[in-house]
C-alpha cells in the first residue's frame, strides 16, 4: 500500500514537515512495508518557504528588514534551483513577530516585505513568489511600495501604514524598481477576500490583528478611499489578503494572485504523486465547512477525489458542518485528540495524537485490504 | 453491509442503549441502506439490568431497600421471562446513590442488595443474576449476608459496614433463607481482583469510594481477618469486586462468579450475531489497556477476531499503551473528541461526537467496499 501523507501545518503547534513525519510515522506502526511519500504542504501562510524549499532544494537565505512596526527582523526566504525566489509575508511582516499587546494593524506596515522583494531582485530571482497571510498590516500595500520606489502623495512617514490610507491624494509609479517589471511576481493565498466591506481585509481580518472596533471602521474606509484613488475597486478574489496586500500587489506591482495551496499541489507535482496512491492522508489545526475554500485540505480533497483515490483528513479540531469538505471529496476525517484535553495540552500532544490517530487509521483501512485479499 | 454496533455504556454520559442509538444513527448517515444490528452490552456495571431486559424482555421490578447508608432507595431489576431475576449493586448499594461528601466505605452496607435478593426469591426468581460494580460498600458482604439471615458474632448494627470487619468472630450461616439453596446464583463481574491485599478491594477501590489511606488500611486488615474467620484466603478472580461482595457470595451463598461481559454477550447472543457482520463497532467510556481485561471492549474483540470480523472501537478517552487490545483483535480505535474540549463539554456532547466519529469511519470502510467492488 502506498500513501501519500500531505498535510498543511497545524498551526502553533507542527510545521507541516513535522506532521508529515508524525503522520508516517504513525502509517509505519501499523504497517511496517507501508510505501509512504512525504509532501508537506501549504496554502501561502506559514511555511510556504520550508515547503517549497523542502520540494525543490535550493538555499534559504536570511535578509534583515524592517518588521511590521519598524523595528529589525530577520527574514527567512529561498532561492530555488530555477532561480525563482521563493518569499513568506509572515517572516517579514508576520503577526507572530509582533507581542499580542502591541499589535495595532493602523500602524503596523508591510514595508519590510518590500524590502524583502528588493533582496530577491539583488540576488538574481527571476521569478518571485510570496506567500500572503499571517500579516500584521492592513495597509493595502503601501509601505511595500513605497520600499520599492513607489513615492506617496502627500508624503509619509518613512514607513507607511494602515492609518496612511485615508488621506492618500496618489501613488506614482515611476520610481518603481524598474527590475520588479523584468520577473514574474506571483502571490500564493488563500484568501479571496475583496479589498474592502464586509467581507474585506479589515471587516475579517483586522480584529485579530488588535483592531478595535472604530478602528476596523477607519481601516476599511481607508481601503475605501485608497481603491478610488487607484482606480480600481478592488473586487478581485485575494485583494483583501494580508490586509489588502493582495490588491497593493496586483495593482501596483502588476501580481497574479492565485490560490496558495493549488500553486503548491502543482510545484510538488501533487497529480502526478497520487496517480499510483491508495490513500490519501492530510492534516490541519482546524477543519470546517470553510477549508473546502482556498485551503490545503480542500484542495487535496478535490485532487484525490479528481483521481479516485480515498482522501482521509486529520485535524487538531473538527469544526461546523464539513458538508462542503465531502462534496468535494473528502471520504472521511478525524480530530487527532485522544480525549478531553485543554488547548495546551492538545498542543503539546499533537505529534503524538496525529502519530496515534494515524495507525488506528491505517489498521482500519489495511483490514479492509486483507479482507478484500481473501476475499472474505 | 451489516454493521453490529455493540457498545458498553460512556459512564456519566450514554446508557449503552444511547451510545447504540447514537453509533447506528453515525453509520446510516453515512449509508443509508446499510444494515445496523443493535447489541447494547455491560460488564456487570451500571447498566446491567437494562441491557438483558432490552434482549429478552421481561418485566421491570422496584423494590424499596435499604442504600448504602441505611436510608430507602428504589431499586430496580427485573424478571426475565424463563425465570432469572437480574439484579445490579449499582441500584441498590451504588457509590451514585452518596453524594461525593458522604461517601465512607468503612460505613456503608450491602444489607440492601440482600433485600433485592429476598425480593427476587419471594417472586419466585429460579436463577439470580447479580450484576457487580459501582458499589459504595467494602464489606465484604456481610451487610448481604444479614439481610439473608446470617448472624453475625458478635453481633453487629442492624447494617453491619466494612469497620465491622475487623472484630469478627464467626458468621453463622444456619438461618440464610433456605430458598437461596434452591436457585442458581450467578455473579456478574468485570472485576478479577482478589480480595486482600495490593490488588484487593479495599486497596484498589476504596479510595475512589471516599476512604483516606488510614481507612484503606484498615478496610484491608478487616477484609484479611474476615477471610480467617471464614477459612477461605479469597484468592479466587472476582473476590474483590464490589467491596468483596464477589466474596462474600461466593463463600456465604455459594454464588458463581463469572465475567460479567462474557455472560452478557452470550445472554445476547453476541456470536451468531457476529456470524453474518462486515464490521463490529464497539464503545466505551474510557479505553485504555486494561480494557482487554474483562471489559467489554475486550471482549468484543475476541469474538469478533475468532469470527475474523474488523472491529472498531469509540471512547471518550483513549489512555496509555493499547496493545494488549490490539493483541486481543481490535482493528482500530478511535476517541470521539472534535477538538480541545474540557470534561464536561465532552460529556454534553458525546451522543453528536459518538455518531459524527461513526459517520466518518463508516465513510472510511465503505470507500474501501467501493474500491474492493470496482476493483480500482
Amino acid at each position: 500500500m502506498k500513501i501519500l501523507v500531505a498535510p498543511d501545518k497545524l498551526k502553533d503547534s507542527l510545521t507541516a514537515l513535522e506532521a508529515a513525519a508524525a503522520i508516517a510515522d504513525g502509517a509505519r506502526r501499523a504497517m511496517p512495508d507501508v510505501q509512504v511519500d512525504l509532501c508537506p504542504l501549504s496554502d501561502g501562510g506559514e511555511g510556504f518557504v520550508q515547503v517549497l524549499v523542502e520540494a525543490h532544494g535550493g538555499s534559504l537565505r536570511e535578509t534583515d528588514v524592517s518588521g511590521p512596526l519598524g523595528d529589525t527582523v530577520r527574514a527567512v526566504w529561498c532561492m530555488l534551483p530555477d532561480g525563482t525566489a521563493v518569499l513568506e509575508s509572515a517572516e517579514a511582516i508576520g503577526l507572530a513577530r509582533v507581542p499580542t499587546a502591541r499589535r495595532d494593524p493602523t500602524r503596523a506596515t508591510s514595508f519590510g516585505l518590500g524590502q524583502l522583494v528588493r533582496a530577491a531582485l539583488d540576488d538574481g530571482a527571476r521569478c518571485i513568489v510570496m506567500g500572503l497571510g499571517g500579516s500584521a498590516t492592513n495597509d493595502g500595500g503601501i509601505g511595500l511600495a513605497v520600499a520599492l520606489g513607489a513615492n506617496l502623495t502627500p508624503a509619509c512617514a518613512l514607513h507607511p501604514a494602515g492609518s496612511d490610507l485615508a488621506r492618500l491624494v496618489g501613488v506614482d509609479r515611476t520610481r518603481i524598481d524598474p527590475r520588479l517589471a523584468e520577473v514574474a511576481l506571483v502571490v500564493a493565498t488563500d484568501v479571496t477576500s475583496p479589498l474592502c466591506g464586509p467581507r474585506g481585509a479589515a471587516q475579517v481580518f483586522a480584529p485579530q490583528k488588535g483592531a478595535t472596533s472604530a478602528q476596523v471602521a477607519a481601516l476599511d474606509a481607508g481601503l475605501a478611499h485608497y481603491a478610488a484613488v487607484l482606480g480600481d475597486p478592488g473586487t478581485q478574489p485575494g485583494d483583501g489578503a494580508a490586509g489588502g496586500l493582495g490588491y497593493g500587489l496586483r495593482v501596483l506591482c502588476g501580481a497574479r494572485v492565485t490560490s496558495g495551496a493549488g500553486l503548491v499541489l502543482d510545484a510538488v507535482s501533487f497529480d502526478a504523486r497520487l496517480a499510483d496512491a491508495d490513500l490519501v492522508i492530510t492534516a490541519e489545526g482546524r477543519i470546517d465547512g470553510q477549508s473546502a475554500e482556498g485551503k490545503v485540505v480542500g484542495e487535496v480533497c478535490r485532487r484525490a477525489a479528481h483521481h479516485g483515490v480515498a482522501v482521509v483528513a486529520l485535524a487538531g479540531a473538527l469544526r461546523g458542518d464539513l458538508t462542503p469538505l465531502y462534496e468535494a471529496g473528502l471520504t472521511a476525517c478525524f480530530a487527532i485528540q485522544d480525549g478531553p484535553r485543554d488547548e495546551d495540552e492538545a498542543r503539546a500532544r499533537a505529534a503524538a495524537s496525529l502519530t496515534a490517530t494515524t495507525t488506528n487509521l491505517v489498521r482500519l483501512v489495511q483490514s479492509g485490504r486483507v479482507a478484500r485479499r481473501s476475499n472474505r
